[in-house]
Formats: C-alpha cells, sequence, structure tokens
C-alpha cells in the first residue's frame, strides 16, 4: 500500500473509524494518483475504487498491484455489494465539505451506515503538507511560470488585446505543462481595478498598466504568481500604490515561516493598507497544490499556523473602481527558518 | 423583476415556501445574470445578493433597477441581518444536490432557520425547458461548432499529433465565442477506444481514425458536437460498428419528440448494441444549456419524458478496449412533433 493511503489507515484508526468514503476526487487524485470520476472506500479490510465504463482503462493503466486498491465497475455492484462493504463498521467517515446533503442521505440508505461521521478536512489537512515530490513538481510549475512571464515581457506590444496576450500565455504553458492552474488574468488600464478580471479586446496603450495573474500545472500540480507593470513609463498617479503594495508583499515575505499566525500577518497588511487610506478587499493569500485555492488560507478571518512544507501564495492589492489596481503575487515554501520563494520574477517596476 | 424571478416566486408560492437560498452559481446565472461568486436570498419581500469585494463591480455593471435586487458586500452583514433575512419564514428552501452537508449546518445556525427544505431541482428542472433566447444561444454555439469542424477536417494533416488539432480547435473558439463548453477531445488510432481520452502527443497517421468531441459557449449557452472519420480510407474493420452507431444514431433522432420516455430510447439503442455483440458503457445523451451537462439525462436509469424546447444530445458510442471506438452526437431541440438538429455536420464517412 502506498504511504498515503498508510497514512490515512492510520489516522482512521486514531479516530475510531472503521470505514471512510472518500467522494472529493482531489482527494483520492492525492491518495492513489487516480483522475477520474468515482468514490474510494476504505474498509476495514480493503481498499476500493468505485468508478464506470469511461474510466476503467485509465483506472487499471494508473494502479500496480502494490496500491492493493480493487477496483469496481459500478453498473456490476448489487444493492448487497454496497451493504457488505461496511458491514459491522460503528463508524464511517465521509467529507461533509464535499458530500451534498442529498448525497448524505443517499450514502446512509445505501451503505446501511449506522453512523456516518463528519471527518473535518483529515485529509486537506494533510494535504496541506508537501511531500518532496510534491514541492518539485510545484517548483517545476514555478520555474516554467517565471520563463513564462520574462518570455510574455518580451511579447506585448501596443495594440494587442488583453485576449490575445492571455492566449500566448495560455500557448506557451499548454506546450510545456499540463496546462493552466486557472484560467489566466490580463487586466490593462482601468480593467486592473478588477482583481478577477477576464481578458477582454482592450488594446494595450502607449502608457498603460498591465496586470497578470498567471500559473499552470505540472503531473497536477499548481504554480501561482501575478505581476503588476507599466508601458512605457512608470504612471506617477500608481507609484505610491505601488510601492505600498510592495513594501507589503515584501514584508509578508519576512513574515511567513513555520509558526507564523495567518491572522496577524493579514491584519499588519490590513492595517498598514488602511492607515494609509486604502481597503485590503481579499485575503492575503492561500495554499496551492493539486488545487489552485486549498487551506491553508491566510486572511484574518482564521488563526491557521503556517507550518514548514506547506506552499503557499502571498498576494496584496490595492484596487482603486474604475482606475486602476496593483497586485504582487509569489507562490513560496515556508520553512523552520522562513520561506523559500518558488517564483522568482522582478518585482521593482517593471516597464516594457 | 425579471420573468425567470418572477417565475421562482409564483413557483415558492405553490410549495409554500416563504424563502429560499440559492447557492448553485448556475442558478444564479440563469435567474439573474450575474456571474459570479455569492449566495441569492428569496426572502418574503427582498431579493439579496451577497458576494464579496472581487465581485462587486461586476455585479453592479450586470444588474439595473428593474431587477430589483439588493446587493450586499458580505463585509458589511452582520449576526443579526443574517437573522433577520428569513424572519417569520415558516419554510426556507435550499438546493440539497448542491449545498454540501457542512454549508447545511451552517445555514441552519446562520439564518436561524426552523425549517430548511429540500427543493428537489426546482430551478433545475424549469431550466430544462429553453425559452427562446436560450436557443438562439445555443443555435449560434452550434452553427460555430459545425463551422469549426468543417475548418478543422481541412486543417488536419497526418503527421500532426492530436495535441495541435486540439489547440486549433480551441483557438477558432476563443476567438469567435465565450470559449470552450468543455475540455476540447482529440483521439486518434486506439485512443478512441478511450470515451474521455485526453489529447496526447500522438501523430496522425496515413490512414488513421480520428474521434473529435467539442463544443463551445455563447452568451454562457454551450454547445456539444462529436464525429468519428477516418484518414485516406474508411477501415474495413470499423465500417460495421460505425455503421451500427449511425443508424442507431439516426434511429434516436426519429425517436426523440415530445413525450418521449428516455430511458425506452436508451434501452432500445442498448438492445440492438447488444445483439450484435457490443456493450453501450455510457449513456445515450444529456441535457445542456448553461452547463455542458445538466438534467435531463438520458439513459436506461432514468424514466425521464422530454418535453419540447429541451435542448439535449443524442450520442450513441462503441468501445473496443485497446484497439478503436467510433461515437457519433448532435445537439437538438425537441419539438412537439419530433426533434430538430442544431449541429449539422456531416455524418456518412467522412475521409480526409
Amino acid at each position: 500500500m502506498n504511504s498515503k493511503l498508510q497514512w490515512l489507515r492510520n489516522k482512521m484508526n486514531s479516530l475510531d473509524l472503521q470505514g471512510i468514503i472518500i467522494s472529493n476526487p482531489v482527494n483520492i487524485r492525492y491518495l492513489t494518483n487516480i483522475n477520474a470520476e468515482g468514490t474510494l472506500l476504505i474498509t476495514r479490510k480493503e481498499n476500493i475504487y468505485i468508478t464506470d465504463g469511461r474510466y476503467i482503462e485509465h483506472v487499471h493503466s494508473v494502479l500496480t498491484l502494490f496500491d492493493e486498491i480493487n477496483v469496481y465497475d459500478i453498473k456490476d455492484l448489487s444493492k448487497d455489494d454496497y451493504e457488505n462493504f461496511f458491514m459491522f463498521c460503528e463508524n464511517v467517515g465521509f467529507e461533509e465539505h464535499y458530500v451534498t446533503y442529498a448525497k448524505y442521505k443517499e450514502y446512509i440508505r445505501k451503505y446501511k451506515i449506522n453512523n456516518l461521521v463528519e471527518t473535518e478536512y483529515i485529509i486537506e489537512k494533510q494535504r496541506m503538507i508537501k511531500d518532496e515530490e510534491e514541492i518539485h513538481n510545484i517548483n517545476k510549475a514555478c520555474n516554467i511560470t517565471d520563463d513564462c512571464f520574462k518570455y510574455i515581457l518580451g511579447y506585448i506590444k501596443p495594440g494587442m488585446t488583453e485576449k490575445q496576450i492571455a492566449k500566448e500565455i495560455d500557448e506557451y504553458y499548454n506546450e510545456r505543462t499540463d496546462g493552466l492552474a486557472f484560467e489566466t488574468i490580463v487586466a490593462s488600464g482601468e480593467n486592473t481595478s478588477k482583481p478577477h478580471a477576464v481578458p477582454t479586446n482592450r488594446k494595450i496603450q502607449e502608457q498603460d498598466i498591465i496586470t497578470i495573474d498567471m500559473g499552470c500545472k505540472v503531473n497536477g500540480y499548481c504554480s501561482d504568481m501575478t505581476r503588476t507593470f507599466f508601458v512605457g513609463d512608470v504612471i506617477e498617479e500608481v507609484k505610491p500604490i505601488y510601492d505600498l503594495v510592495l513594501k507589503n508583499q515584501l514584508q509578508t515575505l519576512e513574515d511567513y515561516k513555520d509558526g507564523a499566525n495567518t491572522r496577524i500577518v493579514s491584519k499588519m497588511v490590513e492595517n498598514d493598507f488602511r492607515l494609509n487610506g486604502y481597503d485590503f478587499i481579499h485575503s492575503l493569500g492561500h495554499g496551492l497544490g493539486l488545487e489552485i485555492h486549498e487551506p491553508p488560507y491566510i486572511s484574518y478571518n482564521n488563526d491557521t499556523l503556517l507550518k514548514e512544507n506547506m506552499v503557499v501564495t502571498d498576494e496584496p492589492g490595492i484596487y482603486i473602481p474604475g482606475k486602476f489596481g496593483v497586485r504582487i503575487e509569489d507562490t513560496v515554501q515556508i520553512t523552520k527558518f522562513g520561506c523559500i520563494k518558488l517564483t522568482n520574477s522582478e518585482k521593482n517596476y517593471i516597464i516594457i
């Protein structure tokens, strides 16, 4: 059995769970490397993956005997099969943050479960701490992101549309990686004031501000980086805000380390923004791995402590509605003594 | 208030619901045109949309006074605000097939709801029947899909990779539409035996079989079409299977009409396949609209009756593991007397 499934079985023991139903495909991929639609059951004696005809071939191509996972086609399972899986199990865990209320009721009925127990993100919590292979993949995705950003700075010319630039980034990624980690954001001019801008047909001007938020996937693992930069010259009006965002982005890199409280780190940025007359309208950062947004969420809403080998973003931003916005973001690995930047593109005024 | 929200209020009346919480963003888009993250509350007196700083600008740009929707930033809402929204509401509906078990418990606590009631896909059921504007959008997406397929037939040459062809389709769509309805499938040779193949670096051969499953979005609405075709000449071994799939695809077009039972239509295809020695490993079709897969689901697992102005796919397929597969799919609109094909690409042997 692989080390991640072994970890889960130990964890279940300590929680007095005799079985668990894993429904979240990302958690299933994390535990088994299977990238399909289906359900993973950990029962007293077996690891079982239930899928359908569309995925049987893929699943068999991914698994080895070593995995000790029995694969069933959903078509071949009877009412009795379902009722037998968790027989003599007192407590069976489920993912209450993924499973819908309707599915929850269905599970109880179909598997005849006495006690279907909330498991409070046990797998997501484990996923926060990356192992060597996971960090290797994220780092690779970050390196390609740095390369792509460098390439795109040379590519952009006044007259091009935001869509055209986004397309070029997407192609760069598609040729070299598993694809995009999320929809690439290319915002220019007043569009930079929208944190979640979607690329439009707006053309880049001679004197312009551009924000690009980009990331790709390598072996399923994501990267995430944002830069705000200028065409022709730095816009005077933007300077003080750029400086303020950058100062806080760099200070946060100093603050990120094993043991740091995410609420306090976020509060410091928010306070500094507010002292200067600006609001901080989104969170400071988030974990990333198989998903582009995953725990820990770094904001003043929670007191998570950062831990060694978490991989998170640091992305303060300020947005002046209808005018412009500035966001600067890196992906970093938390260590005992600080953090290691995995994205390393220029952050001082970038002018193209 | 727009006609869709008015419909919902009437429906709520008839179900004795004094309030409802809409969480599924697709249902929110359907009802309000808002394409963001947030929650829609229909209370006794008000329509309320709760979102956060990232989307406030977008939401205000979409809504007009006519919509009668009050927008709140989640940051500005107090514990009391939440508890007041559904005050004096006996029954409040929620989307049990979308809302997680954890959220369900949170809603009860946060809104102080006495009776949080399952609503059994009321909005999805309404979404199955498309109005004129929706059909117009789907039809436009289908026309562009036909055009794109014609273009790509001229583009494909032996030596190109599946990925390269998929990229060309994606670019065609990205230049003309809101983008892809789903990840384009380009499978060749033995890869066609996987119904959910992901484009690889396999190169197209001189004598080859290719399956392309493609679709785009226009104003949020999807198209979906699949063709299996040949390079150089029709492969003899494939012919009888191609003929069998096509025969059933055409027969299904005959069977699709207002009142048709989806189980029976599917069973007929399954039986014919089985009589010829083949399994039918996926469902015959699905509804599409704002989502690429939405009710009705057309398979032998359910007895839905087709209704006028549903828009669904007809996509039988046969897959010989490790060898090849054939799938032929159209998007069609159901009418009182039959169905109207919205995708119209060639279906007899296509040879490039």
